[in-house]
């Protein structure tokens, strides 16, 4: 008995359970088609992925509604602890007011610009302001650190195809799609793979297959025009035997992974899509998104990438 | 003579020392049981990575205690200076008083707030509160970089399942354990290894004996899912010879390494943990934490990673 | 029909578009000749990067620059809602002084600096100058991760010579050139690799190829000294039968990629140059730039990576 | 003619010239004995990096020279500005005390506590109190950045063993020397490797050779406890026919390279040393630095790391 038996091949890690609906197994954006339960409600760490990772418009609205409600909160402080404590507000205001002038020391003090013609008087309020100050600091601290993260994030923006093909290759087809770089850093050492899965009925069990397919180059140095990412579908393929009509009923996916040297940040990135049966195209070709202007110099234009054109297959 | 004679085989680098009485080699949080003496007493780097990786609570409190103690310092500094130095503070006030406000103006100064009702007056005075606020910024650029520091911080957060099981598996049995990721950031790129160590007579001496058992597979892409790493107690597995007995009177423990990268940070990350003999049980199987939704969608529930029952194990 | 047929030669992802004009595939410092269209004119990625890598004296311009018209901004803002509103400002100025007025109270809030000799009043001019304060807060946050990310980044500074020669070598002739780090920081684990491409004439149709050149050593463990990188020109070596009207006419370029470890940063740095024909050297030979101190200390004089003399080359 | 003839042999990059004095290739702290010239005077890089490496003492003292530097550079210009510009200075001061009053004015604006009790007046000195503020803020942006630049640099501490000694080991001999982790943090997956290096008279001409020397075990997934790296002196070792007096006259020298995972920073981390001949110790053995406390815990006391003592040697 063989320990060789028990070796199981790459699945990714995605288990077997097959496919019953329509449902991706990987996100366009490469995100798992997964959800998570039994997480406690509040973790520190994600909270920071999460304030990372927000738009910069909901980033912004967090911050402007942050600053908003902790004055809010320590003017009502101050107003409960006596406004008559604040040194410099004019008496004989309106409630309304009273509040007002509390909200703006608060601001004054929270972000340490303290102009002193309001200050603070008698022990509580004065120990409640000196709080203030720390609370203001360190959460601009906090702010400095989210801002640096935000911006300093590497991560790969590729901009993949919308649709992989099957196309005419040398004297056979090949499956095809095209990426770049969708930011001006410069990616390094770029290696990709394409994993093919689909509902297989294995001893009448319906099981999620995966399938690595061989690329003519599974590595580049330098991603500076597109790539056109190409799987020769010779007779070893085991897109050979299968059609159009197979991957729709097989819901079948084809996974794409993607590793890079992002060398403005000098880390290590990743990027994944996939593509459904019904974004393949069969027979079909890439119209070149490359150009040679008046100078010499290659132009690539991104608005290009997924620009086909059809044409016929040569007979399989 | 050969030079293979003396190649030593791979002991983690934990030494051949026997287990004497019932530790653990590495703990379950993965830190090794050992204890370090003869280091100097405080190292900048040290300190740092405390104040980086103590608790939520104990930072908040060190933060709030050292910024009261560094205005009592500079309070009482203010009052030995002259409490006549200060500006704006009202004559004829108690001691007490007058600390409180060499306190809340030191408070003021350290934070940069600078109302103003309260100012420094004199050479030494106005040098002192000069140099507060240098040390005032100092600190909060400190604590700007201990706070990214301590949300920055990659580290895998796995969930391990509480006991390691002997279970069925095809048509033998299996040495198992699940994992599933705690925090929702991308892991990928996961390896995973086993090392059984245990005590052994050799020669007549007791050394502690480190054994890499093989596992079904030792890497996976995507850690969406929990995933269950397999043993397979195949003929040449160590465990086919070796019965709960054994493994009790001998100190067994299995010790888990895991390496993964996470594709949020962008940084290698590593786990480790062990499983004593007592955490082993021998005829169990892993029930499922995943199910499937309405939506054809598979949900992990993180509170059943370590949901077991009992079964028979086939003759072996 | 073998899947090997289908393999493609490394040709770094430059593409097999022939060069045209004298232009070069890649610039001596090592970025793409290459321009992209069709991305969108503005992306936080960007112009993270553009505010990390432009010079310190526009960087410094750019700051002085926003903090003026920031501030021009925040005093027409204050006039318009009435320069009454801002407490402390003598009465009766000039058009000019208020706005002066207007723009240092600007100044002291955004800096959080506030004396108070002017001071907010009113709900409007004081919710004007909390968000200012506010902005402020920010602004410097962001400076703050700007000038950490201005000086933290890792890059290889690597001082290449001007020229590649081909000079004598043992028995034979060899293609070299020098690199020496031009900073203070080690490197470690150094790997090169120099790829000759040029236009070359397949089927009647011109493409461009690629070859990679072996090397008398591609890694050295540690770059204190300068490296001689050699390509010994062996019977094997395609320069063997390439004559200096080849390399022009076929418009040859050798692309140098080098990778490195930056010990002072712990992080992966890559450098990229290129020599075209007109930088190549038949029959020369570099001049040392080392030399020995009384000490017995080598001594590398960066001046001297350049130097060159003349020799007469063996008959091939 | 093979083109495997022109390949040469790991020198790590050192170069082959001869050590003529007793210098060091390699210094016991890790750095090269190398000088270099030509270099330009002031660049930011190496900047940065003496910053971050320079002593906590050190730095601390320029932070503060340079804080008061620059008030007494701004003092000097509020002076020559006038006097009468700054509201709330006292008339009738020395000129002494005006440029107190001036200096502590500018400390209170580049801090931005601005108390207010003076404040500026007119254009040009609001002016250059506006720019103040900005350089204040964006020197302890730039501070904030070295503060944390300076914490969280990760490096591995090593404590390597005095001397590098000649022991018995099984039936024969072995180099060894000892190592620990200085620091608190765990490193893991470590890499060590030992080069012998020595001038040799080839053709007539002294030049340095570099001998690899084959290790015990080159890794350990764990430095927990102190680690003693073997070379077994077999009949394949170099060491095999060189005797103390050889390694005198020959300038023998050891170097050691040791590469490891910082499981606390999450980044590789590099470390290296060297022995020359007077470190080294024939005829003498470790004496352990590891008890067993009364936990049956491992106790490891980094005093003892450097602890030999005599032995004589089994007959070679």
């Amino acid at each position: 008995m063989s320990s060789k038996k028990y070796k199981i091949q790459d699945d990714l890690g995605l288990g077997l359970q097959p496919v019953v609906k329509n449902q991706r197994v990987i996100n366009r954006d490469g995100s798992s088609n997964i959800r998570r339960t039994g997480t406690p409600f509040f973790r520190t760490a994600d909270t920071y992925n999460a304030l990372i990772t927000m738009s910069w418009s909901a980033f912004n609205l967090l911050v402007f509604s942050a600053y908003l409600l902790i004055n809010v909160l320590f003017a009502l402080v101050y107003l409960a602890l006596g406004i008559e404590n604040l040194d410099g507000i004019r008496p004989g205001h309106s409630a309304f007011m009273h509040f007002m002038d509390a909200f703006f020391f608060s601001a004054q003090t929270i972000s340490t610009v303290g102009y002193g013609h309001i200050s603070p008087a008698g022990i509580t309020t004065s120990f409640v302001a000196a709080l203030e100050c720390l609370i203001g600091l360190l959460s601009f601290a906090l702010a400095t650190g989210l801002l640096y993260g935000r911006f300093s994030r590497p991560s790969a923006k590729i901009r993949y195809s919308k649709n992989i093909i099957v196309a005419p290759y040398w004297d056979i087809t090949g499956l095809m799609f095209r990426l770049a770089n969708y930011r001006s850093n410069q990616l390094i050492e770029l290696e990709v793979s394409i994993m093919l899965t689909y509902n297989a009925t294995v001893d009448g069990k319906v099981i999620r297959q995966f399938v690595p397919l061989e690329l003519e180059r599974n590595r580049i140095s330098l991603l500076t025009l597109s790539w056109t990412v190409v799987h020769p579908i010779t007779e070893d393929s085991p897109l050979k035997t299968m059609g159009p009509d197979f991957l729709k009923t097989s819901k079948a996916e084809f996974i794409v992974m993607l590793k890079a040297f992002d060398d403005s940040f000098s880390q290590t990135v990743h990027s994944r899509t996939s593509y459904k049966d019904e974004e393949l195209v069969w027979g079909a070709q890439f119209i070149s998104a490359i150009s040679l202007d008046e100078m010499g110099v290659n132009v690539l234009d991104l608005t290009k990438i997924d620009a086909l054109q059809k044409v016929s297959l040569p007979a399989g």
